[in-house]
């Protein structure tokens, strides 16, 4: 188990990959979001199925569980500070994506918990960039773990 | 169809209502967010089953696609400005959502195209705030789709 003090600033982590078929889009897109089954829906350019931007959040949500977040004494997020979806992933990308702690401090009024702030970017096997998103998740510290 | 026009600032709309199940939250779980199931995770005390953060947006965007954007000139939108999770979503709540327009504009760049800023949020059954998000959405306007 890896906690707060185990994700110093500028740690990088890589995590992936995460292959995108069109059954799994269609599936998405048919019980949350079926925008994206639209004719002429931008990326879909000949019947390409785009995956909906909310399922790559998904599909990143499961590259961080079983990366990170399975892993470390996370409790949780409140939220997302920026999120860009850049371009259309579709059935047959594979994903991977780097995480990167960009700024870390202690709870100041809740003791045992730290906070690091996350930068996510996803990209796929040619290395184009498909999201990036950036959030606060709180991590307990080792020693309040330990107290 | 609904054009950028028809959506001027201070527009309100209301969608919903979602029936938040178990099984559902499981499957997502299962599929992408394993963290909810973990014992201890905030908002599951007593073994209930608490959806993931994702999970959540995905319902909104369910609810958005059925009142909005199905029914409009939509155009996509870049990603997300702002967005809280404020409050577990449990099997048993049954969401609706608020929708407002807070900002409007034509893009200065791509004749034809104006950009609504909306601010969404979610309450369950109580009125108890789930999630707020903020983003710009592209619509076409009704000039330029006439042109």
């Amino acid at each position: 188990m890896r906690y707060f003090e185990d994700f110093p600033v500028g740690t990088t982590m890589r995590f992936g990959a995460y292959e995108v078929t069109a059954e799994e889009i269609t599936e998405y897109a048919n019980q949350y979001d079926p925008s994206v089954l639209v004719p002429g829906y931008p990326g879909g350019e000949g019947g390409k199925a785009v995956a909906s931007g909310w399922h790559v959040c998904a599909m990143m949500m499961h590259m961080l569980c079983e990366g990170f977040v399975l892993k470390s004494a996370g409790l949780g997020a409140p939220g997302i500070d920026k999120l860009k979806w850049l371009s259309p992933v579709c059935a047959g990308h594979v994903l991977g994506m780097e995480t990167e702690v960009m700024k870390a401090r202690r709870s100041a009024s809740r003791p045992g918990i730290g906070l690091v702030y996350l930068r996510h970017s996803i990209r796929d096997q040619s290395g184009e960039m498909k999201l990036v998103c950036e959030n606060w998740v709180m991590l307990a510290t080792r020693e309040g773990s330990a107290a």
